[in-house]
Parts: C-alpha cells; sequence; structure tokens
C-alpha cells in the first residue's frame, strides 16, 4: 500500500490528527451575548468579561456577540466563571450562547467533511449557587461516515438528554427547544458536554442557549 | 393501481397537502428574547408585545422566551412590529429569535420525513427607519428526498445570501455565523425570507438571529 505525503511531510491520518487535535484549527468555540437588565449594563458586563481569566482562550469582543475559541473544558470553565458573576449581581439578565465544532469556516466550513470527528471527555461543571432557567437546541449538522462509524443523530441527541436527566436540569420539551431549569452551572455542564457528546460520532455540532438569571419569575424557586 | 386511505378519508398527497398547508401542523414559529438594557426593562418588553395586535398568530409568553407559532408573512410582521417598538424607544436591547418550521414536536419531530418542503413565497419587508446589527446562522437539518426534489444545502444557503446581498443587509462572515446590519426592518426580512428559500427542498430548517438595537457603538450610524 502506498500513502500519500503532503508538503507537511505527515501521512492523512497524522495530519486528520494534529488538525483535531487543535481546538482553534477544528472551529471549537462559543459566541456569547449577556444582556444585563439593568441601567447600568456597561459596567456589569465588561466586568464579567474582565473578572474572569480567559487563560489561553482566544477573545474577540463586538457589539453584538463576544466570540471565545479555545478548547471545551476551557470554554466551560470561562463560561460558567463569566455568566455566574452575572448572576451574583442580582440584575435580571438574559444570556444567549451558540457553541460551535468542526467548521472553523462561516458560509462554508473550511475544514472537509471527514476531518474529524474530535472526540474529547465531556467537561464537569461546578455548582454555583444561582438558579437559572433556559432553552437549548442541539444540531448534528454534517453527515460524513468517519472511520467506519455510522453517524446516529437520534443516539447521540438521546444520550445528551439522558445526561440532562442525570444532572437534573432536564425539565421537558417546549416547541423547538428543551427546557432546562436549576444550578446555573449544572445548565451549562449540561449544553458543554451535550454538544461533546454528540461531537463523539458527527464533526460539525452547534447548539444554542438562551439562559434566564435572576427573572422577577423566578423569586419563589430555591435550589 | 391502489391508494391507502386513512380514517380521514384522504389520499396520503391529500393529507400532505392538508398538513404543509397549515403553518401550525407544520411547526412553523418562532421563540423570541427581548432584553431590554434599563431598569424600565418590565414596560419596555411587555408593552412591545402588547402594543402590536399578533392577529391569528398564536402566542406563549414564558420566562425565557416568548412563542409565537403561525404563518410565515404574519410572523415577519408581527415580529418587525414588535422589535421596531423596542427600538423606538432608544433603549439598548438584544434580542434574539430561533425560527422554526417542518419539525413540530421538540426532542423529536412528530412530522415524519417527507411530510415536506412547504413552499411559500418569501415574505416582503419593511424598513422601520432603525439601524440594527445581527449575527445570522442558517441550519438545514433535514434531508429527506421528496418528489424527485434533491435538496441542495449549499445552494439554498447560497439563495438566501445573495437575497442578504440584495436586501443590502449582507456584511460577511464572521466564526459561526453571518454578519448583517442595516434597517431592522430589512434584516428580520433577510432572515424570515432566508429561512423560506432553504425551506423550498428542506423540511426541516432552524434559523437563529441575534440583533443589536441602541448599542453605544452605533452612535454614529446613519441609516
Amino acid at each position: 500500500m502506498t500513502q500519500s505525503h503532503t508538503s507537511t511531510g505527515l501521512a492523512p491520518d497524522q495530519q486528520r490528527d494534529a488538525l483535531t487535535a487543535d481546538p482553534l484549527r477544528f472551529g471549537v468555540g462559543a459566541r456569547l451575548t449577556i444582556a444585563a437588565m439593568s441601567d447600568h449594563y456597561p459596567e456589569l458586563i465588561l466586568g464579567a468579561l474582565q473578572e474572569n481569566d480567559p487563560g489561553e482562550l482566544r477573545i474577540e469582543t463586538g457589539d453584538v456577540s463576544t466570540f471565545i475559541g479555545g478548547a471545551e473544558d476551557e470554554l466551560l470553565r470561562y463560561l460558567t466563571g463569566v455568566t455566574a458573576t452575572v448572576a451574583r449581581t442580582g440584575v435580571h439578565a438574559s444570556i444567549s450562547l451558540l457553541l460551535s465544532r468542526g467548521c472553523p469556516g462561516e458560509v462554508v466550513c473550511d475544514l472537509p467533511g471527514g476531518a474529524g470527528p474530535r472526540e474529547v471527555t465531556p467537561p464537569a461543571g461546578v455548582d454555583v449557587g444561582r438558579y437559572a432557567s433556559a432553552e437549548w437546541a442541539l444540531y448534528p449538522l454534517a453527515d460524513e461516515v468517519h472511520a467506519g462509524v455510522e453517524p446516529d443523530h437520534m443516539r447521540d441527541i438521546y444520550a445528551a438528554i439522558d445526561l440532562a436527566k442525570e444532572l437534573g436540569t432536564f425539565r421537558g420539551s417546549v416547541h423547538f427547544v428543551t427546557r432546562l431549569e436549576g444550578d446555573l452551572g449544572r445548565i451549562l455542564q449540561t449544553v458543554l458536554a451535550g454538544w461533546v457528546l454528540v461531537g463523539r460520532t458527527v464533526q460539525h455540532v452547534t447548539s444554542h442557549l438562551t439562559v434566564s438569571v435572576n427573572s422577577p419569575s423566578h423569586a419563589h424557586v430555591d435550589i
């Protein structure tokens, strides 16, 4: 058998492994929008972003959202820290989160199908002691068969739902989304881990989450 | 040839046509979150929802978002009215929108694959005289071949992008999303019409939009 080598000197399998091992090249990241419903929103939002150490994550702040690129466990740590800082202010806020992995381009993926999947351990979360309610959508988008692994979207989606039930955050289905409730840190763990679980067999997976903290509707809720 | 008939007395083709003709049975709808960054957010948000006539749309308000079910042109009219009311207050707000059609269930579609697509004319929008910036994701999700029409995701996505360019709202691609800018009404038209365009050949299509209005970053922008 022959193997084709490119100018990198790596065989195709090695190239693929190098690519999936690098979270930024594999397009692992988030877009985060924090909307604090207060006249003091600028200092609340900027404060939450500045008080939490991004470590090795790549951060680009825009007028609609903040892009955060890097490994899944680092993303969960940072997102939990930033949103917990917001929640602890007591101000009602709506937090929108888009997660994506496996498609570092925009309109068209820069990665060919079959470059993934990228398999990582679902990241572990922490309790932050603040209640939140949320609506969650999870989208497996690429259908390439990789290394003999048949994608099975429903199996992976069910695994993500089972994890939400284990973590105690699952509350059921409403139109178009799954409703999550509970500790803010466990909601984020549910969503990041579910996204990674579906990513075991699917290269391109996105997820969207809208979180409500300190809502007047939550006044009666204890966690 | 024989045709199977069910208890409805309709042939399968007629059943499918009746189903795709009914926006609520086909699962056409939106989830809208308005986050007004002001101490007066309750009256701003409820006022915008109450001042605009939902007509025949089904509305269910929750603590994370408001569900709005009904036909695409009615959705565009109502979403434009509500968000324009918010924009006219001058208060900085972040607006999150999820659109879905072709999957009226939640975790699992209640519709079988091949029940669609539903073909409607892309709805026409209006200028509302308020500038907005936005980030847009568009997801064709079902892959069933219907009536000999091969789904062609990239063709339909490009048609949606071309429409954004025609409407003057397209600003380019950033990580994971397409950036739109311009009149708030034309941004919403872009997103609703693009969603309908992809729905010409794909049963289940979702789209997510995050819009910023009255941002301090927009102080220099005229439309």
